[in-house]
């Protein structure tokens, strides 16, 4: 199968790519010889009745729909992607309704659909899916009882996180065969619990883009609408999840690309305090650098299922046992956001502008929630254009401060070409490589920006009228974004620089061509990044087309205090009961 | 007072320098006007009877019987400041024995001895100090209850620690007119707890010294032996507690900077793992570097009282709620070592061989232990000589690698001179500025030490023989030193650059130069770091002379998990009481 995607620049060095070439379609070949000797009439029923990646591309097209509606899956396999939490899979094992190896073949079949409809996948492990699935079955059989709280539960993995005797690329070419020997933390725990792992999922190329398309496997779509993006880096997952062809997704965050992807795809997703999951043993470019720590973090279906993978992960996975880097905080399964907690709505970072169904879904939202929360709009209080200004540079500098050495180091030796939103991020800091001192000078601006959120609004010295338990913000600057757009990092990256966990949320809300059109230019701010989001590269005429993001979902952001990640949830679940959000 | 040390380089910039020379001067005046006017009587019989600054320099002075022995306290004061742990000195407020005016009074004298005997304070703050126990005496008889579990406690601080409204140098020359707005959290805390500050204290130059001589107020001696060094960075704190001018300390540690200090004057000192106590609001030129985190850190004259400061700190202070860089996890009181924890024992580094004295003392003492603990030798175990020196080479390189632009920025606009163990220091990593690039790849060195710690030693992929409780170590590679001489931190840096907990703790064992003669100088090393340590300037001259370190103390370190802190805290309570040791 051919991808048909975006305009690739030249390789950067084209004699080099070439001898990589052979080893990417072995690469992909053995994903989609996998997918066919799975079940070679399914696969054949896939060709058919999903469109072609042409069309894919091209088209608004809901691909959640081969996977929920008749045509490709059983009823009971339906039933089983579809209708069953996780919570139910374990029961029906229990009470021997269902078997590891039911489930696991109907989430295989899923994730076939899943990787036709959106290419989703870099690597499948069905044989050894299969294996585990009966040896799960055998396991109760001998034993009586469950492995663990995902026996028998299919968990797709971003790829970047090591896997025992497997190729790890990171979705750098270069790393192509670069087999790993150990397992992500996460990856052991999960595995302990019972997990069955059939598949690998896309992340861009440096794992540094909120989109995803990388020169291994091409572009990931958006299952809610085919031709836009799934968001990333996590957009692999995003799209598996989304599918339904996992029951649990994986992914890592540094600047979005756990919350960027979920949003885009109306998927609840964490970005938890950072270490208090495990990061050890991925792979990326971002080795050693603290500055901006990166986190793993779940994306889900429902906020129960994000919260019981935090539960099982941190209160019996114990990941400090594993990982010294990890913080032995239980995960308090008793926080309640109490009887009416306080949000401040920030419909604006002061710095770019939402697009307009974001403000509309907000403004709608802020209102339905008055009735359990107090609302308070955070307009005036918030950082000021020329702080957010300074704050962004601050972040987007932080990432690239030692001047790419270590992204370049990895996509050189394979000549591969570089992606436009791989430019768009190395040239994040301007290209420039920053001093240690510099960057010391950075992490103390940081800081300063961290303390400032916590004093403004969260310590018990913030000021009475906003002494908040939760911030409420746009997810992204845009619902799903059009392929190779999404440019601004701000709305979520700001809680990477500063570490406050906050959890994103789909809404009922979609783009509307009708109503969400832009009033005015005349609204619009003159700083950079508001005319890099808002304008075409000529900086005058009006990017923004309300039609070319019909169908994207708009999903939102709520942020709490440092540790607090328990409390979020909770209240995450009590907005959803109010929406009317209900498991995807 | 003048002070007589070592040798001092001139000026950088002479001109410079004596501009500052004035404000120098009135900094130290002000300190000494404040100690007269307390009490100009017991001002005399101090300059009396205590030796001259020549004279301490140059003898082996046990300056604490200044303040033990009858002749400058009276009996009461001695009683105060000697007898009474916090625990007796807030059950005697409760019970109207004593009033906060009384102690902080005979604390006040006590401090004021230290201050003539070993140099310690940077600034006095006694009449702040006279006012705070008047208004907590006023408390208690209002309220009937004290203000908190410090009532009254006159803690002294390490003077890197911003105080509101007072000049915070961090020994910086440069920063002699530096009026901070805020002071630390750990400040904060503590004053809320009713704590009364009389005094802050001396640290080196940059702070980056295990020994404690700056420009400001000169060399601070050790009161066990006043020609030797009180360790450092925080020796001001060490010879302050050792003189019982406090009842408390605050030091600071980024090397050794609590434990060397604690370990060369005969006191109890924890390093933290890093980020359970607040650093913030303190003055220092390591800001924004977070290769090798620093951490506040208690010493203490009892394992006890080290334990009520960590507890009423933790628990009651939280931190966090002042500071969004704290983890909130709380002091485990039921923490316990079990009934028979396994103590890995490691006589020496396999880089630098310690003193005899150290050794004799470990290997006695180990023994003593085996009635209560399973003590395992961990001389093959540990890293080989080649791996200890690329991890002490990744450890010295980080402190310096932004080619010291930061400590520079503070030292050159005085122009003050280099002392000489700043300029040891600031050649740690030859001089050499690193790039950010270098900068992550020696993180990732130092991650991989941190966790081949922990598989080694501690994780349950340990094998089964070496799965240890605690590793108990030499404090430092000497018993405290001779002034100028401190110069391998490997001892107590390692626990930073991999941050691993770790109690100093201080035994019956003191220098013996019949005993502690070097046998041969065969059986050391050839590296560079044994040269530097063994040998004179000349490296063929040994420079280890058993008379010189006369009535120095041996202190060892015990090391365990990262954030198991309680559970070191509670076996250095075992080991206190095998071993006698009592408060000081």
């Amino acid at each position: 199968m051919t991808f048909s995607g975006l305009p690739v620049s030249e390789p950067a060095d084209a004699a080099k790519f070439a001898k990589f070439q052979t080893l990417i379609d072995k690469y992909n070949h053995d994903k989609w010889a996998q997918m066919e000797r799975f079940d070679p009439e399914f696969y054949r029923l896939c060709q058919e009745r999903i469109p072609s990646a042409a069309e894919l591309d091209s088209e608004p097209i809901d691909a959640r729909l081969f996977v929920t509606k008749p045509g490709l899956l059983s009823d009971s396999e339906r039933e089983i992607v579809n209708e069953l939490t996780i919570d139910d899979l374990l029961r029906r094992q229990l009470s021997r309704e269902l078997t590891a190896e039911q489930i696991a073949r109907a989430y295989i079949k899923s994730a076939i659909v899943a990787q036709f409809a959106t290419n989703c996948v870099m690597q499948f492990l069905i044989p050894s899916a299969l294996k585990r699935a009966k040896e799960l079955d055998e396991y109760l059989r001998v034993h009586g009882v469950l492995m663990g709280p995902m026996h028998g539960v299919p968990i797709s993995l971003k790829e970047q996180m090591g896997y025992e005797g497997q190729p790890t690329t990171a979705s750098y070419v270069s790393l192509i065969e670069n087999v790993v020997k150990r397992s992500t933390v996460s990856n052991q725990i999960f595995y302990k619990m019972g997990a069955v792992y059939h598949a690998r999922t896309s992340q861009p190329q440096t794992i540094m883009q909120l989109d995803t398309w990388n020169n291994i496997t091409g572009r990931t779509r958006n299952p809610c609408c085919t031709r836009l993006s799934p968001g990333g880096s996590s957009g692999g997952e995003s799209a598996m999840v989304a599918m339904h062809g996992s029951a649990l997704g994986i992914g890592s965050d540094i600047g979005g690309s756990v919350r960027c992807p979920a949003a885009f795809t109306n998927l609840f997703g964490l970005k938890p305090t950072t270490k208090r999951l495990s990061s050890m043993n991925g792979v990326s470019g971002g080795k050693g650098q603290e500055s901006i720590p990166s986190t793993e973090g779940p994306i889900a279906r429902s906020i129960e299922e994000l919260e019981h993978y935090m539960n099982v992960y941190v209160n019996q996975g114990k990941p400090w046992t594993y990982d010294p880097n990890s913080l032995p905080i239980p995960w308090d399964t008793a926080a309640s956001a109490g009887p009416r907690p306080r949000i401040g709505v920030l419909f604006s970072d002061n710095l770019v502008t939402p697009y307009p169904a974001i403000k509309r879904a907000m403004t709608q939202i802020a209102k339905r929630l008055e009735s359990s929360f107090d609302i308070v709009d955070l307009s005036d209080a918030w950082f000021t254009e020329q702080e957010m200004l300074s704050i962004y540079r601050t972040n987007i500098s932080l990432y690239t401060a030692d001047g790419n050495r270590s992204q370049l180091e990895l996509l050189l030796p394979s000549g591969e070409p570089l992606l436009p939103l791989t430019e768009h991020f190395l040239n994040f800091g301007g290209g420039k490589e920053l001093s240690i001192y510099e960057n010391r000078k950075l992490n103390v601006l940081r800081d300063a920006a961290r303390l400032a959120i916590f004093e403004k609004f969260f310590s018990r010295e913030a000021p009475a009228s906003l002494q908040l338990d939760f911030i409420l913000s746009p997810a992204n600057v845009a619902p799903a974004e059009i392929p190779g757009q999404s440019k601004y990092w701000g709305y979520t990256s700001l809680w990477n620089l500063t570490d406050y966990p906050n959890v994103v949320f789909p809404t009922t809300y979609k783009q509307d061509p009708q109503q969400d059109i832009l009033i005015s230019a005349n609204s619009l701010k003159e700083n950079e990044f508001e005319k890099m989001v808002w304008y075409k590269q000529d900086g005058t005429t009006i990017r923004y087309n309300p039609t070319a993001y019909t169908a994207a979902p708009v999903a939102l952001q709520l942020t709490g205090m440092r540790f607090q990640d328990e409390k979020i949830v909770s209240a995450v679940k009590k907005i959803s009961h109010i929406l009317g959000i209900t498991r995807r």
